[in-house]
């Protein structure tokens, strides 16, 4: 029964009747417009958000998902660029950025001396309006000392990263999680949602110069690479 | 509160009083034992173990885990030699190993056609008796014609492919996502748990010789990876 009503559903989606953006009808419209069940109903848009084709903003609603964004397992890219590239628009709200005194695991991962000072930032990226990524970073001040100046509304820290401090190695450790509820609400996703975890190290030459906590909404993205031997 | 109790049981933990595989107090013991409420000691489990130092087993209990198993981001390793260099004892369980025609995704992926025989092989790798890897392979017929014949409770898909048709190049796409019910099943999490899912592509030459959808409960499995630019 949920599995006619999802295809159903992506009957609409691929069909263009339902565009991406589009707004789902609410679970309630659906049971009446379709006759079945609110269970099944509800089954149908749980397995398609997870499959990737809806995508729930919590307190919001339901969309068409655009496909799901991708991105490089074994490179830095600047997300504004990916997103560019997709032919979608990216903006991004700081939430916090500022020197601090590095707690252990930060100085530990930066080679500096707990509580000796380092940059602090807490980002948002969106694309078309749709959160993607949620960008904790912690930044080496010796290596970026105007960081905390930057304007990361109109720029990316890896554009002026890249400029003062040229990457040359980089280290991924990825993840599923759950996030944690400050942070679904920064994405607007529910709190059972799984999300992709990238914690990322990276040095220019021999010193450390990043290390970002980067979490997607499960739904929302995807890491792709390919490899030889 | 719920902190307190977390750091009581980590600081079980890292004394060594509960070892590695111990099996955790229920709920309601613990509730007795330290005089919190239910709701704080499960807050403190649910925690604990989304942050790897416990292992919950559905219907079975919960457990001090093992240190979370990590694996290459950009490479393809045998997982009876990744447990075995963690000094761990691996086993597999094979739910299905046959012949059958090849789906559009799978002829597509194996650059086959449709309803083409193709072999199918599903699964479960456990370390020390907990399941970490949930295998749902197809493999390329012609490239490793006896694949169906192996004793995949001996040695490893990973091992026969690399005799017959060693591998040259791989690709990786990662997603966070919420296993089915019968995968968390097989894989004895929560439905609830996010769930790391690899689906992996190899070539041997030009010929792809299989298509993997690799299963890890996100408690107990991560992805590592360095690069250079």
């Amino acid at each position: 029964m949920y599995a006619q009503v999802k295809q159903m559903i992506a009957q609409q989606i691929r069909s263009g009747a339902w565009p991406v953006h589009y707004r789902v009808p609410s679970e309630a419209e659906l049971v009446q417009e379709l006759g079945f069940s609110r269970m099944t109903v509800n089954r149908a848009l749980r397995e398609l958000t997870a499959e990737g084709l809806l995508v729930r903003m919590q307190g919001v609603g339901t969309f068409v998902a655009q496909p799901k964004a991708r991105s490089a397992l074994f490179a830095v890219n600047n997300i504004a660029d990916e997103i560019a590239a997709r032919s979608h628009r990216h903006h991004s709200r700081v939430l916090r950025l500022a020197q601090e005194p590095a707690a252990s695991e930060q100085a530990h991962a930066l080679d500096i001396r707990a509580g000796q000072p380092v940059f602090h930032s807490i980002i948002v990226h969106y694309e078309d309006d749709i959160p993607i990524q949620l960008e904790d970073r912690y930044v080496n001040v010796g290596v970026a000392p105007e960081y905390a100046q930057q304007d990361f509304t109109r720029s990316t820290p890896y554009e002026y990263l890249s400029r003062v401090a040229p990457l040359t190695a980089g280290e991924h450790v990825v993840e599923a999680i759950l996030a944690k509820p400050r942070e679904c609400q920064l994405l607007q996703i529910d709190r059972g949602e799984p999300c992709l975890l990238i914690r990322r190290r990276t040095w220019s030459g021999d010193r450390p110069v990043t290390l970002a906590r980067l979490i997607h909404p499960g739904s929302r993205h995807r890491l792709e690479g390919k490899f030889t031997t």
